[in-house]
């Protein structure tokens, strides 16, 4: 394992296999994983399974909706642990609803917690990144986020928006060596989600048929370690069986 | 004038001068304007206007980030007026501000305003629509709603999501019959706003430099009229001489 | 019908429904429609039908791949009969072919019909328009101009190539007051081709399931009347029950 | 250095600094060098230094315009040297021109090198591949490829051509087990033609500002070594201080 040091990757929404194997990945790089979701209790096994392999990694339970709690967050990170070189946001889950019958309280609920919430933290990390003049900020999409469709007026709406915010802070923090980018995951990821709710679908796991969340980290890792002359904004990931 | 007997367009956001363009255009063909603002007595100079020529208008305060206040505003014309045939939903303006910047509340409000409540009243407007098969659903849109820039990560998420929630419409209700189109408006339209603050820009008006608000309501006409087997989902509009 | 003196629309590609259609539009507006396909014989019950509506027009054999028929065309047609103000280029039908079967052949005849003859006839006109600075310019495209798709190779590198022709000469040419436009029809179109290759389809005419002529007809003289503070170059057409 | 057996990377245009990277970047890990372009002569260099490194490569002198050599140089590599397990097109080049003055035989030319090249190659080797089930296919794209500009018609529709290609070879063969992906290179690249033409673009390669060829290959080699459950179309690379 290479040595970084301090090196800080903090992982917003590491509650989700995605999540996790972010934070895996760059430990293994040597950097520290800083880990959060509401609750922090939930992330004692992914804490684990990091110092297991020689990792260093710690949890945190806090609101990315709450614009102090991030504030708390990242002061304590910074303060205690280290510099947050890397930054991935990883919240945001989709509940299908007709427009007709979607209740205002889960629009607005979906982008607080799919859009909202990457405004306050990737603001708060970049605040700190700029002072460095380096750093890496990563969100996580979906396909929602380049096209609506019936059903999806919530989850599409979050992902338009978080899109446009990494497209947008991409713009104006490239120019201060500060590396943003997009990944729309495109496929169902092999979670207890997909595994308990759609079988047949988590059945094409034998043939490839949806993501590991391993190599999903594996592209995270690659956007961060690019060089700085040749970055990427915006890559996809699907399955190669999947229809698109 | 082409009677249309008690049909109504309604303009939510009628504040600007192309909202209230948009009405005198409905009302030229016979509909009856039921045009919104926050407060309501700015509305009159409209009004005045399209009862001097001949049409029918009523002014309504609302405010259109408040369920209530929708629910109140449709039943109110839906049962007083007269069936909803086409509504517009036409609030959103820009304030660029550098993401380090940017504040929580503004981030939220330019949203709150410039797509959620697109969202409320969309969806109160398309409740009654799908129950009579017929109808017709406008978004305003904004180049920012199709790529994030510097300084807009606000706007642009707002936007974004304003065209998600378009989308998703169109492609869930067109097939029950409800035309729901988004219009892409790029440069400066000549406003009382952009004559006192970009007098520069301004000063292009004498070569059709800027967007007549009379010729973006056209296009909101010709959308409406289009017959539905052959509907346009987006359009943009921009002078000849704007760079793009 | 009004009379624009001698004020030519030159649509390239009449031998189609829609050729047909648009032609028959702008005549009924006074303009003198200039037709062509590669044999002139089958424009006849075109011709006859504008005469018989009391318009003017003219039809031409002429091949839109060869340059110096183009020139000749344009050449003729602006020392003989007027200028040409309005010029549709309307060529290009898919036969969709697996990537593995598809002869180099047939991938270079359909991006030289489709997409090629665009170039030589845009180009031709483009150079009268400029120097009378003024003139409108319309593209037909398709869904497989925005994307590709399984045995869409051929079709969808023509269609994308004359989108980007048409948005290289927009963003040119605008500034010189000519207006370009590109139309994305998606859908099938009430032609004998599907009534007889695809008659399920077909069949969705009573629910206006399919593209009327004469309707998309209506949105190209929408574009060719548009002010020029106010232009659209893209717009999308399909009918209401149309999945997309 | 892996071993790979007799594993072919196939570089078609191979001529410039890119095409020279990703074939000594794959050779690095175990590939036999396959590398062309019109005249042999001038790979001497490149195969050179591939050998230098304890690498295999071949140079083959070839024009991809012509389908017959096309096929003699893919029945030559796979009879006497190994299966092409990796194929890149990385041929076209921009000429900018206004529309009025462009000539139909350089807008041919640059269509017939860019876009009907990656045809004749593309499919060629995509023949291969799916009698043995695996593979991948790498096109070189650039920003005139998502949307033209004034000067860049040809250039853009060559480049638009060769991602529809892409995309429709993307969604057949995908399926299949053959990963077909395009790159967006957005930004100028360490080159002699960037180093004479344009020196104070040239000049930004102090501060990382143009793109190292070697840093592109990387991301190629990245794209061919992801597995199948998560893999990408498409990417873009531009140096972080580039303006788009």
């Amino acid at each position: 394992m290479t040595q970084n040091n301090n090196k800080v990757v903090l992982v917003v929404g590491a509650g989700d296999a995605t999540g996790g194997a972010i934070a895996k990945r760059f430990a293994r790089e040597g950097y520290i994983a800083c880990v959060t979701r509401r609750s922090a209790d939930k992330l004692q096994p992914l804490l684990d399974e990091i110092h297991a392999q020689g990792g260093r990694a710690y949890g945190f339970a806090s609101d990315a909706r709450k614009e102090d709690e991030v504030a708390a967050l990242v002061e304590d990170i910074e303060t205690n642990i280290g510099p947050i070189e890397a930054f991935v946001f990883n919240i945001g889950a989709n509940v299908p609803c007709s427009i007709l019958d979607e209740t205002a309280r889960k629009y607005f609920k979906i982008w607080e917690m799919a859009c909202f919430a990457g405004f306050l933290t990737g603001q708060a990390v970049a605040r700190r990144m700029v002072t460095r003049e380096r750093g890496t900020i990563l969100f996580t999409g979906a396909t929602a986020g380049l096209r609506g469709a019936a059903g999806f007026a919530a989850f599409a709406g979050a992902k338009h928006g978080i899109r446009a915010l990494a497209q947008s802070m991409a713009r104006e923090l490239g120019p201060r060596n500060i590396h943003v980018a997009h990944v729309v995951v495109d496929g169902a990821i092999d979670t207890a989600f997909i595994r308990d709710s759609f079988p047949e679908r988590y059945a094409l796991k034998d043939q490839d048929g949806i993501l590991d969340p391993a190599h999903i980290a594996d592209s995270y890792w690659f956007l961060h370690a690019q060089p700085r002359d040749a970055w990427t904004f915006e890559l996809d990931l699907r399955p190669w069986m999947e229809r698109w």
